[in-house]
C-alpha cells in the first residue's frame, strides 16, 4: 500500500506553489486558448511548482463539461511533463465526479483534486466510500480538497488521516482556514501532504508545516508567492511575512466591487484584469451570473497592482 | 408579459401534487427502465397532477449525465401528454444549468426546475441573472426551487417577486421550510404560483394557500396526498389534518437508518425500499456513497407501510 | 408525578393570549411605572388571559436586576390574581438563573420561563440538570423557552417529552420557528402544553394544536389576537387566518428602521411608539445600545397604525 | 485622546501571558477563597504578566454576581498591585454590563473586558454605543473580547479600529479563531493592543504581532506558556513551535469527557483536575448543569499531565 502510493505521489508536486489556473474566456465567454497559453506559460516561467486547472478560481463551477476537459488539455500541452498538472473534478457526488476523474486522465491530468459531495446532504461516514471509489476507478494520485464555504461541512481530520493511511489519498488542500485542523494533520504520524490555498495565510501555513500553496493570487503575482515560499524553505520568517504582507496588500484587489456585486464576482473579476494588466491575457471576462467589474473597479485593480509594483 | 406568463404557465400543473419521482437503479446502479415505468404508471394511475423528474429525491445530484436525461426521456414516454412533466435542471451555476436545460427540453420536460447558484459563492443580487439567462436560453416554464439546506441561502421573496413579475418565472417551490416566507409570497399582489416541498406540513402550506404540493413521500403513498389535498381544496380542514398526521408517521421510514449512515440515505433507501415493498419497483439499490439500508432497516419500513395500509 | 403537574399547572393559562410585556422607561431609562401600571391595566381589559413579563419584548436582556424585579411587582400588582403572571428568567447559565427564580417569586411571578443556558457553551446532555435544577429549586411552574436565535441551539424534543413527563416542565413557549418540531410535541402522548411565540403564523399554531400565543405584538394590537384566538377555538379557520392576515400586515411597523439599525431596535421601538401612539405609555425610550426611531419612522409606525384601524 | 489612552493603558500588561484564572468552588459550589488565593499565586510566580479573573475559564457565565465579585476581591488582593487583574464584566447588554463594571471596579480590578452584546439581537452598528456607554461610565482601561463562538457574531475590524482610534478601547482579546482578522488589526496604522486567546496557535498569534495571550489551559502550565512568549519576543521561533507541540498535546485533556458531556464541561474540569493533581487547588468541582468529569476521565488528565512532565 506504501508503495503505491509513493508512487503515484511521485507525480505530485512534494511542495512548492501550485497556483489555481484562471481560465480566460472570450467576450462570447468560450474558452480563450490563447490566453489561456500565455497563462500557463506565465506561471512555468515564473517557477511555478505545479498547475491546479479547474480549480474554484479556475471557474470549475461555472463552465460546462467540455470546456473543463478543453481547459485542461490546453495546460496539460503547454506544461509537458515540465510541472505536473492537477485537474479539479468537483461534482455534486460520486459518480459524477467519477465522469470528470476519467476525462481528467483522458486530457493530460497528472493528479486528481476532489472535495466531499456537496448540495446532497451527506454525512462524514459517507465521506470515505466516495474518496474510495474515486480511487478504485481512475488511478491518478487524488488530493482530497476541503473548503467547507463551497461545501459545507469540514473534513473531519480522522477520516483524511485513514484515507491517507490506507492510500486512498495522496495530499490534503487545505481551503477552510482552520489552522488548528491543519496542523493536527501535520502533527499526525501519518504522513500528510499538506497544500494551503490561503493567499493571506500563507507564511503561516508554511511555518505549521504545510507543504504547498494554492493560491488564486499566485496567478497575478506568481513571483510573490515563490519569493515567499522560498523564504520559508529556508526557515527565513522574517522575509517570509514581510513577502506576505506586500500580497496581503495586493489581496485587497478582490474587494473592488464590493457592494455591488458578491465577493466571488470581485475577486475572479480582478484577478483576470489583473492578468490582463499584466499582459497576459487578453480580456477580463468572466462566467455568467457573475457581474463583471466597472471602469471604476479595474481601474482599482490596476492601482493596486502598480502600488505592488507589477506594472 | 402576463399574457406570454400565462401562456407558458398553461403547460404547469395550477395546483395539485406532483411527486418527485425515484430514480430506480439495477443493482448494477445502471437506470432501471422498467421499474421507472412502473413507478410512473402507478403515480398517474393515483391521479398525480405532474411528475417531477430529477429532483432531489430522484437523486439527480448522483445520475451522470446521460442517466438524467434516459430517466427523463422514460418518465416523458410514460406521461405522453396526460401530465406535464417537470424536470430539475440541477448545477452549480448558468452555464451548467442551461446545458441540462437545453438536454432537458430535448427529453422531453413540459417544465425546468432550477435552484440559485450553489459551491460556487454567489450573491442574491447575482440571482436575477442566473434565472434570466436560464429563462432566454430555453423556452419552457421555469419553476425556481428554494432549497437552502443544499445552495446553502435562501431565495429573497423580492426576488421571487422581482422575477415573477416580469416573466422570468412561472412558479416557485419551495423547500426552505420557511412559512413565513412561503406567506409573503403568498399575500403578494404579484400571483406566485408556488409548490410546497414538505412531506410534514403539506396540510399547513396549503392553508397558507401553496397551490401544490412535491412530497417525496408521495412516491410510496401518493393517494394519501391526493386525499389531503382534495381535503384542503374543499376547505375540509379536519380531514386534511387527520390525512398529514398519518402521513407524518409513515414517514417516520426516513429514519430507519439513524446513526448509522447519514439522513439522505436513510430517506432515499426508505422510499426505495418502500416501492419495492408495494411491487411497484424491482430493487432499492441507491447511489454511491449512501450507505444501503440493511436487512433490520428494510424490514422497519415494511413495518411501518404494513401500519399505515400500504401493504 | 402527574397529579402534582396539574397542581402546579392550575396557575397556568391553559391556552388564550399571553402578551409579553413591554417595559416602559422614562426617557432617563429608569422604569416608567405609572406607564406600566397602565399597560398592563390595558392588556388585561382586553382580555389577555396572561401577562409574561420579562421576556425578549420586554427587553429583559438589558434591564438590570433591580428593574427587571420592580417590573414584575409593578404587572403582579395590576394583575392581582386576576390573570397569572409569568416572569421571565433569562440568564446564561443555572446558578445566575436560579437566583432570577428565587427574586421572581418574591417579586409575585405565578409561574417562571427559561431558556437553555447560553454564552457557556452546553451541549444537549446537558440541558435536563439545567432545567431540573431551576425546578428544584424554587417552587413554580416552570416553562421551558425555546428560543434558538437567541440562545444557539434548538431545544431538542426528546429533551421536552422527557422533562415534561417527569414533571420539570409544565410548558413549552415555542420562539423557534419550527413548525415540525413543534408540531411532533402536540402529537406526543406525553400532553405538553405549548405557546407558540409567533406574530405572524399565530393562526398556523393554532392549527396545529398549540394551545397558547405570546405575540409581541399584542402589546399593540392585543383585541386582534384575541380574536385570531376565539376564532381559531371555534375551529373558524377563515375568520382566524382573515385576523392574522392584517396583524401581519400591522407587524411590519418592526421593520420602520431597516437599514439604520437592527432588527430589534426598530421592533421593540416600534412596539413602545405603537403604545405611545394609543396613548397607553408615556414615551417611546429604549435600552442602550439600541438605536432610537427618528420622526420618520415613528411617523411610519402611526400611519401602519392607522391603516390597521388602530388610531 | 492619544494622552489619556496612553495614560489608562499604563495599567494594562503590554503583552505577555494573562490567563484567565480558574474559579475554585467548594464541593457545595461556593468560592473556594484558600484555593482561589493559591491559585493566584501560583500563577504569579510562575511569571504571569497579569491575571484575568471571571472570564470564560473561569466560568464567569456560571456564576451569581456576588461570587463574581468576591473572586475579583480575592485575587485583587493576592496581586496587590504585583501585576493588573482584569476582570471579565460578562452580560447580555449595556445597562447590565455597565452594573458589573462598577462592581469590578470597586472589587479591584485594573482593567475591564467586555463582549459585544448577546442574547438580544444586536446589529454591529450598535456595537459602538455598547463599548462608548461601557468606557464612559466606568473609567477603567476597556477591552473588547471577540468571542463569536458564545455572543453569536465577530467584531468587525473596522469596528475595533474606530474604538480604538477614539480611545474608547485599549485592547482587543481575539478569541474568534479568525488570525486574517487579527493580521487585519495588527496591520493597520491604528495602534491596536491584541490578545490571543488560542491555547493551540499561541505561537502563530504572536508570529503575527499579537502582544499577549490569553490561555485557559495556562493556568495548568503557566511556566509553559511563558516559555513559548519569551522564545517568541527573542525571534526564536522554532523554540515558540516546539513549546507550543508540547502544549497542543496537553491541551488534549479537555477531550477526556467527549461523547458523555459538552465540550466546555470537559475542558473546565480537566483544568480543574490538572490544578488539583498538581496540588494548586483543593478540589475539581465545576459549576451546574456542566457534568462532573468521573473517575476514568480525571485519570486521564493525570495521564496527560504526566507525560507532559507537570506531576
Amino acid at each position: 500500500m506504501t508503495q503505491e502510493r509513493g508512487a503515484t505521489r511521485s507525480t505530485l508536486p512534494e511542495g512548492g506553489v501550485v497556483p489555481p489556473v484562471c481560465t480566460p474566456l472570450t467576450p462570447e465567454r468560450e474558452l480563450d486558448v490563447p490566453s489561456l497559453e500565455r497563462l500557463a506559460t506565465f506561471l512555468i516561467e515564473n517557477g511555478m511548482h505545479g498547475l491546479f486547472v479547474t480549480g474554484s478560481t479556475g471557474e470549475v463551477a461555472y463552465l460546462p463539461d467540455e470546456t473543463r476537459y478543453r481547459a485542461l488539455e490546453v495546460v496539460a500541452g503547454v506544461a509537458a511533463g515540465q510541472v505536473p498538472v492537477l485537474a479539479g473534478v468537483i461534482d455534486t457526488t460520486t459518480p459524477r465526479v467519477i465522469e470528470h476523474a476519467k476525462a481528467a486522465k483522458a486530457a493530460g491530468a497528472d493528479a486528481l483534486v476532489a472535495t466531499a459531495p456537496f448540495y446532497a446532504p451527506t454525512h462524514p461516514v459517507e465521506f470515505p466510500g466516495h474518496f474510495r471509489a474515486i480511487r478504485a476507478a481512475v488511478d491518478l494520485p487524488l488530493i482530497a480538497y476541503d473548503i467547507p464555504v463551497s461545501v459545507g461541512h469540514k473534513l473531519p481530520a480522522d477520516v483524511v488521516l485513514a484515507l491517507t493511511e490506507d492510500g486512498t489519498l495522496d495530499a490534503e488542500k487545505d481551503s477552510s482556514g482552520d489552522l488548528d485542523g491543519l496542523r493536527t494533520l501535520l502533527e499526525s504520524p501519518v504522513p500528510v501532504l499538506a497544500y494551503s490555498g490561503s493567499e493571506v495565510l500563507a507564511d503561516v501555513s508554511l511555518f505549521l508545516g504545510a507543504h504547498g500553496l494554492v493560491p488564486g493570487l499566485g496567478n497575478v503575482d506568481p513571483a510573490g508567492y515563490l519569493r515567499l515560499y522560498d523564504a520559508a524553505k529556508r526557515g527565513d520568517w522574517d522575509a517570509a511575512q514581510s513577502e506576505q504582507t506586500r500580497l496581503r496588500r495586493l489581496f485587497k484587489i478582490i474587494n473592488v466591487g464590493d457592494g455591488r456585486m458578491g465577493r466571488y464576482s470581485s475577486a475572479i473579476g480582478a484577478f483576470k484584469e489583473g492578468l490582463v494588466a499584466r499582459g497576459v491575457i487578453g480580456g477580463g471576462t468572466t462566467s455568467e451570473p457573475m457581474i463583471p467589474l466597472d471602469d471604476t473597479e479595474r481601474g482599482a485593480v490596476r492601482s493596486h497592482l502598480a502600488e505592488a509594483g507589477l506594472l
